[in-house]
């Protein structure tokens, strides 16, 4: 089991913010991403220009894809991005259409979970090549005041088992990072978290704790 | 029951070439949608751009919203839309805040059927006050040769009997319009039946077809 990453996700509303936060955490990040919002903000130049300003850095779009996936991919891979997000909602067929496209830039794909999704699902996205999924508590949900609970951290190792490896997030903060010991997770993703005064901060903590349980 | 519009769905992958759809249907168009590929192409300045180039028309910006729904929503009306849409798979919490942001706008919010949703999750939505509902073949089934099915059609019916009008699409033509008969169907949406060049012809066939069967 690899180390898990730190990856800032980037959620305003404009460009120019989102390049201002990039450039403030990106020597304590691992992976930048173009959240949905920015994504839907500016389109695909915020992913061109964070490709630009930081080549160095795994680089998301956070597109959720959800239908005309073959297309959305492309657009996002041609932009820059090294993985994209695809909808567990999503037709089997949407999410074999972007890991088409995905293979040919040696790109990835993360399935991103919501709905009602079953183990069958998850299996069927491992049969297609998928080897990344994302684990959260919704952003509404979170604000919601719902919690982690055994049964996500018991899907989590499910998955796990299943061979995905798992981005974790929603509310992420290192005292949180005990609970997800055992699993395969790829990397721990939070937003303003580390966007804030705070950022570097709160990046060594997640990382001390990461080194305490995946040592 | 009212009768059921026509809608164009705008999913070029450039700005430039939705405009020239957009003013190529306009007359013959009753409502016009920024496709999820165009909102991720150019970001909310396409939905401000065919705000101001089309003031007439219902214009619905198709951001399949799974998450963050207040501020999607906000950037959504705020640049001119009337309608977004909102997955089936985005926790209840999410269609919430979608729907109060809605409100603020005198907007509507559709929900956008993908996953595995059940009926108990349509009455969830009703009771938030949503209206419209989107009931389509996916894109990529439709590619994979997924037809319309009688299952299909029994669904619509009982959304129908929920009190949720429904806009239908994925390869509408007008042969198959007759399918739908009975069903609180909002619009017909489609894309390059519509842009092309029988774009016109194809049109009034569909509401030839509407008028015997809304009539």
């Amino acid at each position: 089991m690899t180390k898990p990453l730190i990856q800032i996700a980037l959620d305003q509303t404009n460009l120019p913010s989102a390049l201002e936060v990039a450039r403030r955490v990106e020597s304590f990040v691992d992976i930048i991403e173009v959240g949905t919002i920015l994504a839907f903000a500016d389109g695909m130049n915020a992913v061109s220009t964070l490709r630009q300003l930081h080549p160095e850095h795994i680089l998301v779009c956070d597109m959720k894809t959800t239908d005309g996936g073959a297309i959305l991919a492309r657009m996002a891979y041609e932009a820059g991005a090294d993985w994209i997000t695809v909808s567990a909602a999503a037709h089997i067929a949407t999410i074999g259409a972007c890991k088409k496209v995905a293979d040919e830039f040696n790109g990835e794909i993360q399935i991103e979970i919501y709905g009602n999704w079953t183990m069958e699902d998850a299996k069927a996205w491992v049969d297609l090549g998928i080897t990344q999924a994302i684990y959260h508590r919704s952003r509404d949900a979170e604000l919601a005041g719902v919690g982690w609970t055994d049964a996500d951290i018991e899907k989590m190792r499910q998955l796990s088992e299943l061979g995905l490896e798992l981005s974790i997030t929603g509310g992420i903060v290192p005292q949180d990072i005990y609970l997800f010991a055992g699993i395969n997770a790829k990397a721990f993703i939070a937003g303003r978290a580390l966007a804030g005064e705070k950022g570097q901060e709160t990046a060594e903590a997640l990382k001390t704790e990461i080194n305490r349980f995946w040592g």
